[in-house]
């Protein structure tokens, strides 16, 4: 659950929160769903009425619950305040202690869900939460890689979060090493693999040649892996970002144009939705990468003029950016 | 009526609408009502609550409401999804079978109206909504250039709205034969007239030229139009637009400098307070068709600072920017 | 008491006013509680209910209210409807009579009040709004100087508010004379103390040299004055500034960066917050007027992005911005 | 204007005001605007942006405004907190030099005013806001009475409002004069005309019998009065009242049902939607004052549903509560 | 889709409208589907934004909606102004030309979406809302037969919507006579049926006696029905009313206790939940109809705390009220 | 934090909560400050903005919070949903892992604290929360003994709190021996101390004499004890209740009359207000517990018109319905 003073308001000002519900993997579910494609979250939340909140929103926007369980004592939170200007915004982490952070290995039937799946999509925020969670994913990654499904994954680094004992480099290689598709991070690859491209610092506008060396060391370094891809974020201020993408394959290396987006309404959740568009792409356009990459820059650019985690747009709302009008003119 | 959801919400996210109650008539007759010009709504809306409701909102603008007759079935409706970024504003229209689309002729004793009136305005969205609307249209032109009243016409073409049978190009010609001002559209001039210049493509910025060749083309096709008047607007995005205009007699051509406007808060309507300002221009500077753009093309630009469909703003107000200030410096 | 209309409606529009509380000396006592410097404030308020929402709203922000008397028939209130594109906030007061107005000398019990500070800081809109307040700031002046505490000022002229009878330039001069810290102001100076630098115009961005002849000026006609700091606004809409400030003291003049405030959510109190950030340097970071000006520059920038009139930023957001980093990432 | 916490929050605990517009007369004029009966106020506004929405918010309600000045310094105010339970509502005056209280007399020209009207009313809270208020209003009777428009007036005592030096005994009795309504009320009439029944201590229902005796009273007291008119509230607490009402004039004595009033919603404006009840009653039914009391005392009744100052009532939803039926039945 | 000023705001005041979704049989599905039994609606909405925010509700609460078609031209609407203590709510009816009004014949499988049911319920609205969609209710009545599907319907007579031409009890007799189990209301007997107890007047509490002679006279002309319910509400006002139910069969005849509801918050579909009860009752208590009608009554009580068309309750929830406690206390 | 949601929303229709802050203590404090009694929270919140948030309510609400330290994991939470009619309210807690329930003994400085206070009120919650705050609450009563404080303590008991493994039987009796003042429950008394009055049943209206055999029980078993204030509370629904209390000391027991609460706004956080208002009686009207008894039974029969947990009520407020005017009559 993210609790969020309304509008800009600081968290010293507000007497209210507004609600939505998100997380990384529930984010590119529910983006999944408004794409039509068919989605479904496999969690866990209390069994009490913020449990079932939880799961009214994700129903409502279309997403499978079937697979979500309701055991355990708390639903996690994050509080967020939105920022502006050059001021940040403020993300408070209240995870510890969840229902899905203590859902223990073998509770779930992974092998009955993965008959009727042909998709896994996990991010470097699970096994973050706790061990318990971390020996969850890979329960799931190899019951996933038995029954033939597609693996992808996000790297997602949270500081804040990893704080249970064992550092993300003792556990994130060994997950990684099953997805075929990896949403890259030159940060997190640091910490996780110790993996980097000498000489890099980082520039408002994507180096291109930097990044299709990292994705070089990437792929080296997870031979399962057929594609990368990746989002540069060029933040003038909270409010005004430039953003972009790369995707690669072991032969291609493809990139999106620049997207300028001022006036930013909601940031959080533009990654998930940028690997939505990517998994869409992936499953739609076949081998055009320039395609996908475009079609998921698109996805995760107008994603920042959507309130809440998850971006709410259907393929037909996309395909106009992805052809190069960004105009934004009203549909009458 | 007007029905969004607020701020920058989607429809799917929202659990209320804000009101707000428009047309592109009612918007001008509002927008000229705070410029201080007295104005009045020949129209009609359905006697019950929601009729009143409308009501109660042109009155409390200072809007004469005596000539709206309350009779018929239901309120016209136009849900909004106001855009942000490249995210499009959505329309979406509920308007048949409104009140006043069948509304039929010899309803209204225009006679009696006109004897107060020195001005009729109306727009390319009445005829669009029936037949019945169309006729009344022409009953309206008809008496009123009986009664030597100036007509302007704002062209308004609307896609989505004319869906009756009967193709705008063999109802509008008729209509528009009867203005003496025109606000004119390169898209709807198309469309209704089969009026183009020829190897014009959209440009950002405008092509005064062209634009100048547009106006002699629409004035030769009515020979009774004494003004046209046009507004460009380039759109960077949902939120970042540049905003001009152009206004023609027979023998001067002229253009508004352009305003730059970004973090745009509503652009609906803006074209009906440009409207509105053409008006004032022409009833107040006289020959002075540079005062008059520069006033209407500064009341349409500050149109996008407000909520809703009209401008509400005072001709102190529109006086700084008018004359190049677009500081927007507190008034203290 | 400051309402007004949420977002950016205007006045017509509203049905309801969002309320917060604020005065040039209280934001500044905010602004510093924020950074934790303790202050207190010295007013009166009625002693009715909307008096102690006053000191409900102040207490909660962590400033000292036991020097606010409860007392006096109402509480001042000013009118704020927030501007946007290049449409003006605009501001009505309603100040007169207020309970701090009629506060008369005598009722205040200085010594004891300055037994346990080393700091006093006043502005411009005290004496401006009735004759006994000017008579009771003279008083505090007198007894701060005889206690030994650094005084401050900022000039704040507001031509809507001296009017009752006694002009300024017959009562800033003696009052400043008391002042070791100046926020100068090119217009305050001009009407106070007819001071000006000749054949300067304004610009979008500082002139330098203008205004380090401005600050010498300044500094020979208020001889105990040993530092004065001025923000410069290049205002391009109410909704896009560039924003920098200046400061010196006898011997040094420093300039901060210029900010670029685009999308900025309250402009109101950005002045306090500037002489918040100043006295919080002039105490932290002794002579280095460098790092006061960068520090107080980046706190009234950041200012932009908070609604109301007080800014609430700790020092730890403040360093980011100060040390150039305007990105405004998301701290998680 | 009226400032209320929204809901039942207390000043303490708010952010923000609802905002409506009212007073005694203005309420009165907006329920006969409800009920059919063209009704124009008499009053003073400042010219600024506050006094712009009362004239809009009483325009959209129906009440011609063209007699509504705009002069002065400021909008008077008063700030209400709805109670609940046996917690009261609080009231807040700030309406000392509102432009009504400081509008002198000459200023208003009543012989063209009463050209057109045949009711003039007023209540005891004008001339109890300022001595040129009183004075203004002694200017109107003369002028009414001249022009032979029928008199009502509300006594309506408010004792923290006549605070100017003149007692209210010293100025009611000469205005009440000329008077031929009178909406009485027990403890006003004490206080401004030192006239009481002997023995007489408040019941929770009425006692008809000393109610007649004091319309006695006052009838001999005011000669030209031709009608009294009573309401009688037992208060259970702030949110069960019943409610009943009483009229008479030189030969009937007539009382209308108590109605139970449980759940009440807002009851400031009371009185005032009674006034406008018994205005058209007197009106429109002659000299059935069974029918008047019963309609006014229902319209007042059903006021307690409505929030806000003024009955927003039309005839037809008067009807069924006025001939028994309470069920509040949905209407569909 | 419902629309409805907040709180107990008259249309005239609101510049908001919140939103729910609902109709007869889709509260019916709601509610079924918080007691814990899967139901799907079988209707149409337009395929734009509004009709998905309809899926998107009905989806959230856990309805199935993938028989629900996406076409047509809009979505029906129902404006609802709350109403308190003898002010009766308000509906306004705009459902004319609405999608599910002009679905055609043949165009629903109802083969199929019978395969995967057992269970079908229709309400009186349906047939009300146009001929198309009375001669759709005829088709699935048979189609239902021929599947063994058990039938209930709520006769539901609404006076407004009735106006297509032909009257109802041309066409409802033909509609009921398929059905096992009647939701029966006396008045809409009337009208549908010219089916009445002689010498009956409507009474504050049930005449059980003249209910049973009402079952006898129903049964005995649908010799298909098993089961009769029926509510009873006595309005003291809009938000004080007791409520009760009776169910009979051919052999019994069962009544609830009163439940006295005092300060309501939406009494609208009480009757929809009280449906729902029913359902739950004769599939999970048998025979027991004393058990069916007590839970039955309570869901529908409980109903009138709970904002919008729907009862959100669970069968936990309902037990103790059923159970005879009604004293909600606070569950910690 | 309690976080609700807005008015009678359900949890699963709301998607915003409204902010308050609380606990059983904080409670009696915030009340013991509107009653001009000095109060200091002695707690811990995270030091995050979260934690400042509730600083911020409880300094604004005067109460001081320099004994409340800034550390540990998380702020505590309650979610609320307010019941209505029969609806009980539902309480969801997710307190585990507070940073006030981890804060271990040692950790705060008694000695210095109760220099500077004369009364210590804790309740049941805080020894219910973990095993180390029943540590800290034992070290703090031992201190406070030796301080020659008064001590008092709410016994409070919540079953969904005490989870921890140690049963409250083990560790209540040794806390309460150190109390002076105990606000009794039957309830807890049975679960703490294994104490109850043979053949009581629990009755809509107060039984004394089975209270005073249960106040002499008490008294045996706590020699310490000086004086036992007891509630009793009938519920009529969620919305309506009958209210009254007792106190007894070794010599008298007096009781309030019966306050009948019809229309409750928030019943959270009576109790705690009834014990502010037994300590405000207990130190201003000496040994006359009628008096004590009539207050604090009126101060929380008014706590119930108040949204929130707790009661933000003057003296002069409670004094009335003390004195057994419940009217609620309009203050002005």
């Amino acid at each position: 659950m993210r609790l969020s003073p309304p509008g800009k308001l600081r968290f010293q000002q507000t007497q209210q929160f507004d609600i939505t519900f998100g997380g990384a993997e529930a984010n590119v579910a529910i983006g999944l769903s408004y794409l039509n494609e068919p989605s479904s979250i496999i969690s866990c939340v209390p069994d009490n009425p913020i449990g079932k909140q939880a799961l009214h929103f994700f129903q409502g926007h279309g997403v499978d619950v079937q697979h979500i369980q309701q055991t355990g004592d708390r639903l996690g939170i994050y509080y967020l305040e939105n920022g502006a200007l050059s001021r940040s915004s403020q993300v408070v982490y209240d995870r510890d202690h969840s229902a899905f952070g203590t859902l223990p290995t073998g509770s779930i039937d992974w092998e009955k869900i993965f008959e009727q799946a042909d998709w896994l999509h996990w991010s470097g925020i699970t096994p973050a939460v706790s061990a318990s969670a971390a020996a969850l994913t890979l329960e799931a990654l190899k019951a996933a890689r038995k029954a033939g499904v597609t693996i992808s994954t996000d790297l997602n680094y949270r500081h804040k979060l990893w704080n249970y004992g064992i550092p993300p480099n003792e556990i994130m290689p060994e997950l990684v090493e099953y997805c075929d598709v990896i949403i890259g991070d030159v940060n997190a690859s640091k910490v996780f693999f110790d993996l980097a491209v000498p000489g890099w610092r980082f520039t408002m506008d994507p180096d291109y040649e930097k990044y299709q060396q990292f994705v070089s060391l990437l792929m080296q370094r997870f031979p399962q892996c057929k594609t990368v891809a990746i989002t540069h974020r060029g933040s003038l201020s909270a409010s005004d970002n430039r953003w972009s993408a790369m995707i690669a394959d072991r032969e291609q290396f493809k990139h999106s144009p620049i997207h300028e987006l001022n006036g930013i309404i909601d940031r959080i959740g533009a990654g998930d939705s940028f690997t939505a568009g990517i998994i869409y792409g992936l499953r739609n356009f076949g081998t055009d990468l320039q395609k996908t990459i475009n079609f998921a820059a698109a996805t995760s650019a107008l994603k920042h003029s959507i309130l809440g985690d998850a971006s709410l747009l259907s393929v037909e709302e996309i395909l106009p950016l992805m052809e190069g009008d960004s105009s934004g003119r009203v549909a009458r």
